[in-house]
C-alpha cells in the first residue's frame, strides 16, 4: 500500500495526459478534483494488483462520453460516487477496492475521489494502460469479463443500471445515456474479484504516469529538454513536429470528432502532417504516409512545455512535438486489434508497430 | 374477477384502438400476442380496482417507441416479461398483478400476455384513459407517483433499469434507449400499492375498451350503421368525414411524427381537414378552425368498417369518419392540461372541451 499525496497527483495527471493519446478528459479538471478529495478526506491509499485479495470485489470507475462536454460542464463531484452507489445497490455488497478504466486526464484520476469519498483504497492498474475510445476498449473485454451490470449516474442524480448482452451493446447504451442527459455522465462497470483483475489488468498504470508525469517535471527543473527523456521513458518515437494551422472537432453521437493538421518546423519543413481522432488520436500521416495508428499511442507535446495537448485543447498555432508510443502487448494479439486496430476504426490499413515504421 | 376470452380479447382490441386516439400501437398485433397467450396459458384473469388488496404490488407494463416500428419489429413476446423480470429484481419482491399504462390496441392487450406469463391477474384499470405519447402522461403523474424504478427491456434481452429525479427525465432516458435499440422497446413501470392505484388510476378501462369493440360489433351483426351508436356510447361527436389525400409520416425522436389532410365528402364537400400526430392524434383543423384538441380524443375511423385507423395505418385514398371524444375529467384540470393539452403539444391555443366547440 502506498500513500498518494499531492505532489504524486500533480504528476500523475501529466503523466496520464501523455498516456491518454489525447483523450481521457481534461487533466487540470482531474487533478483539480483529486487535490479537493485529498482536502477532504486526506491522502489516498493506493494498493498494487498484489496486493489486492482474490476474493476481494472491484469494479471500474470512469466518466464516459465527450471530453469536449467536460470543459464545460465540469462535474459536481458526485457523479462518479452515484455511480458506485447504484452498482452496489445492484450487487447488495460494497466494493473493497476501485480501479480507474483508463489512463486520462480526468478518468486517472476522478476514481482517487471516488475510492476517497467510499473510504477504499484504488487499485494501482487499468483496463487500457492508455486512453481509448469506448467502454469497450479495455483488457477485460479481451478476457470475457463483462461490463455489465453497468451504473451510469449524471450530475442530477438520475441512475441508469444497464444488463447488456455484450460489451459492444453495454457501450451503445452507456453512450445513449450520456447524449441524453448532456454529452457526459460517470459509471461503475466491470465488478470483477481480485483474482480476475490480477489476471486480466495491466498493472502499475496509475504508478507508471506519476513517473512520466515525475520525469517531465525533474527534466523540467534540471533545466532541459523533457522530450528525449520521455521518448527514452516510454520507447517513444518522435513522429513529426509542427505548428497547428487547422484543427476540426465536432461533438456527435457522444464523442469528439475531428482532425488537427500542422505544417512542418525545425527539421520537417516543407512537410505536414495530420492526426484524426475520436476521443483519441487514432493516426498520424504525414503527406500520405502513415507513421503511426492506433492501438498504438500518439501524443501531441507542447513543443517549449513538453506537456500533453489533448483533442479538446489543440489551438491554431499550438506548436507539437508528435511522439508515437508502443501500447501494451494485450493490445497487439490478433482480438486486441480485432477491437482496437486500426481497421475497427474504419483506417483500411494493416497495423504495424510504431517502432518498425 | 372476471375472465377475458378471445372473443372479449377480439372486442378490447378493436375498442383500445378507437380510445387510443390513433396511437398505442397496432391492435392486430396486441390481438394476435394476447390470443396466443391464451392458446399458452388458458383465458386470463382480470380484477377491478375495488378487487385489489390495499397492500398489494401492481406495475405498469407496455411498449413505448414509435408504433411505425412495431410494424416491421414485431415483438417476439419475451420483451415485457423481461422488463416485469427486472423490475421484480430490482425490488427483490414479486408484483400481484399487472396493469395496462394505457388504452391502445397493442398497449391494452400486450399486459394480459405478460400478466398471463407471470400467473397474475390483470387488473381493469389504467394510467391514461386513452393513448398518449410519453411515459409521463399518467393519471399517476397528476397525483405524483414516480414512474421510477423503471424497467426497460428490448427484444435481445438487454435490460435497463432507470431511476430518474422525475417522470420527464423517466421518460426522456427510457425514449434513448427505445432509439438506441431500434425504436421500440418494452417496459415495467410506475410499481405501487392497491391502495395508490385504486386513488391515482382510470378504472374499468379495459371492460370499457371491451364494451366499446363489442358495440361496433353488434351493430355491424345487426347490420346497421355503427358510428352513431359509438358516438352515443362514447358521448362523443362527429368531427368531419373525408378522404384522404395527403399523409405525412416521420419516424424521429423515438416518435412518429406528421399529419393526415382530408377532402371533405358526404355533406363536408367543398371543406378540408387536417390532424397532425405524434403518435396520438393532437389537433384537428378544418380551414383554420379548431374542432378538437389534445387532451380530447380524436379517433379515425373506417367509413364503411367504423374499425378505427391507427397512425401508421392512415394511407392515401381511406375514406375516414374523424370522431371527437371527451376524455376523463382528470386531464381537464389545470396539471392535466399542463402536462397533456394543445400548449404542452406546441399549439398555442387555449383548451376547449369537444362538446363545446
Amino acid at each position: 500500500m502506498r500513500i498518494i499525496g499531492k505532489q504524486e497527483v500533480e504528476d500523475m495527471a501529466v503523466g496520464a495526459a501523455v498516456l491518454a493519446s489525447g483523450g481521457g478528459g481534461d487533466p487540470y479538471i482531474g487533478k483539480l478534483m483529486a487535490l479537493q478529495a485529498i482536502e477532504e478526506y486526506g491522502p489516498f491509499e493506493m494498493v498494487t494488483l498484489d496486493e489486492l485479495d482474490d476474493d476481494a470485489w472491484v469494479c471500474a470507475s470512469h466518466m464516459l462520453g465527450a471530453p469536449t462536454v467536460l470543459v464545460e460542464k465540469v462535474p459536481n463531484g458526485l457523479e462518479g460516487i452515484g455511480a458506485v452507489d447504484a452498482l452496489e445497490a445492484r450487487f447488495g455488497k460494497k466494493f473493497d477496492a476501485i480501479m480507474p478504466l483508463e489512463a486520462g486526464g480526468l478518468n486517472s484520476l476522478l476514481p482517487f475521489q471516488v475510492a476517497a469519498a467510499k473510504g477504499v483504497p484504488i487499485v494501482d492498474a487499468d483496463g487500457m494502460g492508455r486512453a481509448f475510445p469506448e467502454l469497450r476498449h479495455v483488457t477485460w473485454t479481451l478476457f470475457d469479463v463483462p461490463a455489465c451490470p453497468a451504473a451510469v449516474c449524471d450530475e442530477k442524480g438520475d441512475t441508469v443500471v444497464i444488463e447488456a448482452v455484450d460489451n459492444e451493446w453495454a457501450e451503445r447504451l452507456a453512450r445513449n445515456v450520456a447524449i441524453t442527459t448532456g454529452g457526459s455522465v460517470f459509471m461503475a462497470d466491470y465488478a470483477m474479484t481480485g483474482a480476475q483483475a490480477k489476471k486480466t489488468s495491466i498493472p502499475g498504470t496509475s504508478t507508471y504516469c506519476e513517473v512520466v508525469g515525475r520525469t517531465i517535471r525533474e527534466a523540467h527543473e534540471a533545466g532541459g529538454d523533457p522530450i528525449p527523456v520521455i521518448l527514452d521513458l516510454l520507447k517513444g518515437k518522435e513522429l513529426f513536429r509542427g505548428k497547428l494551422d487547422d484543427v476540426s472537432r465536432r461533438t456527435v453521437g457522444g464523442f469528439v470528432r475531428g482532425y488537427a493538421h500542422f505544417e512542418g518546423i525545425e527539421g520537417y519543413h516543407g512537410r505536414t502532417c495530420e492526426i484524426e481522432f475520436q476521443n483519441e488520436h487514432l493516426i498520424a500521416r504525414s503527406d500520405g504516409e502513415v507513421l503511426c495508428s492506433a492501438p498504438d499511442l500518439i501524443a501531441v507535446l507542447d513543443a517549449e512545455t513538453a506537456l500533453p495537448i489533448t483533442t479538446e485543447a489543440l489551438k491554431y498555432g499550438a506548436r507539437g512535438v508528435l511522439v508515437g508510443i508502443p501500447v501494451h502487448e494485450h493490445w497487439r494479439t490478433p482480438r486486441g486489434l480485432e477491437i482496437a486496430g486500426p481497421r475497427y476504426f474504419g483506417y483500411d490499413i494493416d497495423y504495424v508497430p510504431v517502432e518498425e515504421r
